[in-house]
C-alpha cells in the first residue's frame, strides 16, 4: 500500500521542487512531510520520534541550501526519513528497512543527497569537515552542514572534531539539535549545560547579580540602573557568545532557536549561509514532535513497530503460546540476581539502558549502575577503573558499537587483565539497521587479543549460566548474543556455573560433526534433525567458547570426524572457523572442514533469516552444505 | 653505572619519606630529582622532556597525597620517571625500558603507586572516575587524581569522561598539565583556548570592552567608574568560572597555576583536598624544564636517546656504512613524491608529524596535509570526508593507536568503500616502549574488514610500490611496516606500482616454504642461508598482502610443498597465518604449516630482536622450526 502524500508533497519530488514552493507554504510542507513520516511508520513500522522531530529542520535545509551541491551530513542518520522523502525517494520509502529496500539510514550508494552513509553517532562533524576541507582545497564554494544530536555531541569524537574545526577556515556549519534525547533521554553535563543556555539560566543568574549589588550601590547615584542597563546588552553579548563552551573551540554560536519554526529557521539559516568559517547554530526540537503519544513517551517511540495511528496503540504480535524471552532481558534480569548475591557486581551502559536492558539493574540498583552517555571508550576504560578496585562491572555494548571501544578494551582491560565483563548485545547480524549495525567482526577482533575469553551462550539457560561464570572470572570476559529472542519460553533456569573453556555436547553423531558458537547453533539441530531423515547421522558441539576452545573435545572431535562443519553468525576472516582450523593444522589434524558465516563482504539489512539464508547459514544452507560434503557426487 | 642521587633524595625511598621533608626543602627536592632525571636519561636514554616537566608536580602530588591509598593515574604516563623514581624503584630505575626491566610507563604490576596502567592518550580521566566511584560506592574516603596533557585532552575520551565526571558526586580533581606540547606541538582550539585564559585575553577583552563603553557613558556622572570597579570583581569570577569550558561540563575550575612553584602547588592542592566533587586545576608547565637545549627543542628532546650532559650533544651511533632508512622516512618522502605527481594525495596525522615524519609532507605541501591532534577517531572520518570529494588521504597511524578508530575504519571508510590509504606505521613490536604500544593485532583486526585491502612491505622498495598503487586503488588501502630502519641503503628507487593481490618469489625452493608478510620476511632470509648450508633447499615467497591472498601463488606452493611455514610480526590469533589456513582448508590442501608470529599472550618489553627471539621468529627460531619440521627425528 502506498501512503498518499498531501497535495504540496505530492509536488515536491527533489529540493529543487521544494525551493519553488512560497515561504509562507512551509508550514504546510511540514506538516504534510510529518504526516507522511507518521502514516508510514504506522504501517510499515521503523524509527520515529527522530525524524518527526526534525521535519522543518529538514525542510528549512534543504529550501535554503543547494543540496545536493552544499552537502548535509545527518549524524546517526535515523532522522533523516523526511530527508529521504524529499529527496528524490518518496516513492520507494514503502521499502525503508526491508531486504533489497531502501536503507534506513543515509547511504551514499543510494542517492547523491547522502553525502555520507552514517548508522553508528558522532561521525558527521568529522566528515562534514573532510568534505569542507576538500572544498577549500578545490577552491569549490560549497557549504557543509552536519546535523548532531545533543546525545551524539557526547560522544568523543565529536569534540575531536570540533577542536580541529575550530582552527580551520572551513565553510562548515554545525546544526545541534538539541532535544534531550538519544534513545533513552540523554545524560551528562553536555546536557546540563545546554538546558542552562537554553533556559538562560546562566544569563539570568548573572544578570540578577548584578542588578542585585547594583542594589547595594544604589548611593552612586539615579545612573546607576542605566549604566546597567547599558552594560547588559555588553554582557549578555559577552556571556552567550565569547564564554560559550562551543566559543571556546572558536566555533560562533548561534542561537537557541525554536526547530520547529520553519520560517524562522530559513531565515536564520539565510543569514548564516553569508558568514564565513566554523560556526554551531543551536536548534531546540522535541523528539516526536506532532505526535501526541511520541511526545510524552520519547524511548517506547523512538522505534515503536507498526501502530494505530489514530488510538496510538502499538501493534504487538498475538501470540497463542509462551514465548522465549528476548537475549537482552535474560540479560538485565540475570544481571540483577548476580547483583543480589555478589555486590560487587555493577552495570555500565552508553546510553543504552532500553536498548541493552541494562534499565532493568539501574531501576534495582541505581547506586550501583552507570549510563555514561554515548561515550563507548569511556565506558570502558571508566569500568576498567571499578575493576581496578575490586569491583566487577558488566558492560553491556552492541557489539557494533564495541568497536568504538577496541583500543581500551585492549590497552585499559586486557592487558591489565582487569575483571571486566563485555557483554556483546546484536552480535551477528542487526537486521534492518542494516551493515553500519551488524555485530559480524566482534569474535575475529576480540578473539586476537591476550588475556580476554571470549564466549557465546547458544541459550537462554547458557547465557544466564555464562553470566555467573564471567562474575566469578578474574580477568577479562566477553559474552557475546543477538538482537532479538532466545529460544527457552522456561528461561529463568537455576543458575549453574559454566567450566571457562567447555564446550558442550548438544548430540553425538557419526557421520558429520558440527561445531557452533552461540544462539546460531539452534540452526544446526533443524539442520541435524533434517539430515537424520535422509540417514545422516550429525554430532553437534556447542563449543560455547571460542577462547579458550576445547581443546579436549577437539581432539575428540577431529580423532572421531572426517567432515567437520563449524557455524557462525560472525565474519569467517578469523573467526570462530579459523580458531578451528588453528587448532586442527596446529594439531595435524586434516579433516575437512567447511566454514560457515558472514562471507568477506557487506552484506545490507534485511530480517536475520533472510540474511542468514543469503550467507548459507540458515538451516537449508547447513544442512545442504553437510549433503554436499557428504555426498559429493549427488547433484543439488 | 648507578646514578648518585642528591643528598635529600637519597634518603627518599617512598612518599612516606618525601612527606617527612621539610616544606622549605621540597624545591632541593625538585632540584635533585630534575639532576637524578637528567644523568639518568642522558646515560640509559628514555622519554625525557616530560617527566621534567613535571618534576614539581610530582612532588607535590606526592608530597600532599596519601600515595598509594590516595591514587594518581598519569595520562599516557611518559612523564613518570619522577613518579617511579620517588615510589620505591630509584635503584631499579637503570633498567628502565630494558628488556625484563621495569616498564618506560606506569604499571600495575610493577607497583601500588601504579593505579593503572597507561601508555595511550586521554585515559586517566575514565579510570580514575572510575575508581572514584568504586570509592564513593564502597563509602571509602581516597582521594582520585587524574593528571592530563592538554594534548591528551584533545583526545575525545577525555571529553566523554569529563562529561561523565560533571554529573559524578565523585571525589576526583583532574590535573591539567598544560604545555603546548606532545611529542610536537599542540594543534587546534582547545590548544587556543588554554593559551587564551593563561593570558587572560578573555577576560582582558571584555575589562577593555566595559571600561570603553563606560568611557562613552561617562555623562552617568563620576560615579560610573566605581561601579564598574565593584562590577569587575563580580565580572571577573564570573567569567573564570562560570563561563569557563570546564565550568561549562560542571567541573569547578581553578587557575592557570604556575606549574614549577612547587610550595605555591603543594598549598593549592592541600586546599583543594578539601574541595568535593569534580574538579580541575589547571597548571601551566614547561616540557624539558631546567634543561636548556630540552626546552628550546622540545619535540627533539622528547626522548632524545643517550646524550652528552654538559655539552647537550646527542650520542649518535658513527656508522661507517650507508645504512638503511628508517620506514618512516621512507613513507615521508614518498608520500611527497607521490604527491607532487598526483594532487589529490593529501596527508593526514593526529598529533604525530615528527613520529611518522608526515612533517615532511606538512613541509612541503602545508595546504595538503592536517595535523589533526591526538584524535585517532577524527583522522580517520576526516580522510574519509575527504575521500568522498575525490581526493586520496593517506592516513598515517601508529598500528596500537589505529585500535582507537577502529569503528571509523570500519563504518566510515570501509562499509562505503573510500579511498583512505592507511599507513600504520609501528606495526609489530614496538620494543622499549612495550605492550601497551606493540602493534600485534593490526593483521587480525584489519583482515576481517570487508572492502580493505592488507598489505605490508618486506622492505622499502616495496614499500614505495605498495604506496603507488595504495593511490592508484579505488578503495580502502592498509599498509603496515615496523618501527627502525629497512634493508636497503640505496633506498630511492624508481616508482613501479604493485598489481593489488600479487605476492612475490624471493626464492624458489624444494623442501620446504616459507610464506612472509612484511620486513620480518628479511629474517627468513637469514634462516633460508643457514638451512642452505644444512643442505636444506628453502622457497620464501614475500606474499605483500594478506587480503587479497595471491590464490595462484598459493595453489602453487601447496600443491608443491608439503611443508610450509608463515612468518609475521603479529599475533598469531586470527592473523596472516590463520588466513594461510583458511586458504589451505578452503582448498583442501593438507599440508603441514607452522605458524610463527607472536603467541597468545602479553609480550613485555624490549630490543625488537629481543622479542622475536622471545616469540621464535628470529632467524634462529625459523631456522630451527624448519629443521624440525623436516627432521623431526632429530635431537635440538
Amino acid at each position: 500500500m502506498l501512503i498518499e502524500p498531501g497535495q504540496l508533497l505530492k509536488q515536491i519530488n527533489t529540493p529543487a521542487d521544494l525551493r519553488q514552493v512560497d515561504p509562507i507554504q512551509l508550514a504546510q510542507v511540514c506538516e504534510e512531510l510529518r504526516e507522511y513520516i507518521i502514516d508510514h511508520v504506522s504501517v510499515y513500522g521503523g524509527h520515529f520520534g527522530a525524524s518527526l522531530g526534525v521535519v522543518e529542520l529538514t525542510v528549512a535545509l534543504h529550501y535554503v541550501f543547494d543540496t545536493p551541491k552544499d552537502q548535509l551530513v545527518w549524524d546517526v542518520g535515523h532522522q533523516a526519513y523526511g530527508h529521504k522523502i524529499l529527496t528524490g525517494r518518496r516513492n520507494q520509502f514503502h521499502t525503508n528497512r526491508l531486504y533489497k529496500g531502501l536503507s534506513g539510514f543515509p547511504k551514499r550508494a543510494e542517492s547523491d543527497f547522502d553525502t555520507f552513509g552514517v548508522g553508528h553517532s558522532s561521525t558527521s562533524i568529522s566528515a562534514a569537515l573532510g568534505m569542507a576541507a576538500a572544498n577549500n582545497f578545490k577552491e569549490d564554494d560549497r557549504h557543509h552542514i552536519a546535523v548532531i544530536g545533543d546525545g551524539a555531541m557526547t560522544g568523543g569524537m565529536a569534540f575531536e572534531a570540533m577542536n580541529h574545526a575550530g582552527v580551520s577556515n572551513s565553510n562548515l556549519l554545525i546544526i545541534l539539535n538539541d532535544n534531550c534525547m538519544s534513545i533513552d533521554p540523554n545524560v551528562g553535563a553536555l546536557k546540563d549545560y545546554l538546558t542552562d543556555i537554553t533556559t538562560s539560566h546562566t544569563y539570568n543568574r548573572f544578570r540578577d547579580e548584578v542588578w542585585n549589588m547594583l542594589g547595594k550601590v544604589s548611593k552612586f547615584g539615579p545612573n546607576a540602573r542605566d549604566i546597567v542597563a547599558k552594560l547588559e546588552n555588553s554582557l549578555k553579548s559577552f556571556l552567550l557568545k565569547q564564554s560559550n563552551l562551543f566559543e571556546s573551540l572558536n566555533l560562533r554560536y548561534f542561537g537557541p532557536v525554536d526547530g520547529h519554526d520553519v520560517n524562522h529557521l530559513a531565515d536564520i539559516l539565510s543569514d548564516m549561509k553569508d558568514i564565513k568559517g566554523p560556526k554551531i547554530l543551536h536548534c531546540v526540537t522535541v523528539k516526536g514532535k506532532g505526535y501526541k503519544a511520541a511526545e510524552e513517551n520519547q524511548t517506547k517511540w523512538h522505534a515503536p513497530g507498526k501502530f494505530d495511528k489514530i488510538t496510538g496503540e502499538i501493534r504487538k504480535k498475538v501470540h497463542t503460546e509462551p514465548q522465549a524471552p528476548k537475549y537482552q532481558d535474560v540479560f538485565g534480569h540475570t544481571l540483577v540476581e548476580l547483583a543480589k548475591k555478589n555486590e560487587k557486581i555493577m552495570g555500565v551502559t552508553p546510553a543504552m539502558p532500553s536498548g541493552s536492558s541494562m534499565n532493568i539493574m539501574m531501576r534495582e540498583f541505581p547506586e550501583r549502575s552507570f549510563d555514561v552517555g554515548i561515550a563507548e571508550q569511556h565506558a570502558v576504560t571508566f569500568s576498567a577503573g571499578l575493576a581496578t578496585q575490586g569491583l566487577v562491572p558488566f558492560c553491556n555494548i552492541y557489539s557494533t558499537f564495541m568497536q568504538r571501544a577496541y583500543d581500551q578494551v585492549i590497552h585499559d582491560v586486557c592487558i591489565q587483565k582487569l575483571p571486566v565483563v563485555f557483554c556483546l548485545d546484536r552480535a551477528g547480524f542487526a537486521g534492518a539497521d542494516g551493515p553500519t549495525h551488524h555485530g559480524a567482526y566482534d569474535l575475529a577482533y576480540m578473539r586476537c587479543i591476550p588475556n580476554l575469553v571470549v564466549s557465546a551462550p547458544m541459550n537462554e539457560e547458557e547465557l544466564r549460566n555464562l553470566m555467573l561464570a564471567a562474575s566469578e572470572y578474574n580477568g577479562p570476559f566477553s559474552i557475546r548474543y543477538p538482537r532479538g529472542t532466545g529460544v527457552m519460553p522456561e528461561w529463568r533456569t537455576p543458575l549453574a556455573s559454566t567450566e571457562v573453556g567447555k564446550g558442550r555436547i548438544v548430540k553425538e553423531g557419526q557421520d558429520i560433526a558440527f561445531l557452533t558458537i552461540g544462539h546460531i547453533g539452534n540452526y544446526a539441530i533443524e539442520a541435524s534433525e533434517r539430515l537424520a531423515e535422509e540417514g545422516i547421522d550429525a554430532a553437534h558441539y556447542d563449543m560455547r567458547f571460542v577462547k579458550p576452545l576445547d581443546e579436549e573435545l577437539l581432539h575428540r572431535v577431529f580423532k572421531k570426524h572426517q567432515y567437520v562443519i563449524t557455524v557462525e553468525d560472525g565474519c569467517l576472516m578469523g573467526g570462530f572457523g579459523s580458531a578451528i582450523l588453528e587448532f586442527m593444522v596446529d594439531n595435524q589434524y586434516t579433516s575437512q572442514v567447511a566454514r560457515l558465516g558472514i562471507p568477506d563482504g557487506i552484506v545490507e539489512h534485511g530480517e536475520q533469516i533472510e540474511l542468514h539464508r543469503e550467507c548459507g547459514f540458515d538451516p537449508d544452507g547447513i544442512y545442504s552444505t553437510a549433503v554436499k560434503m557428504l555426498r559429493p557426487s549427488a547433484v543439488y
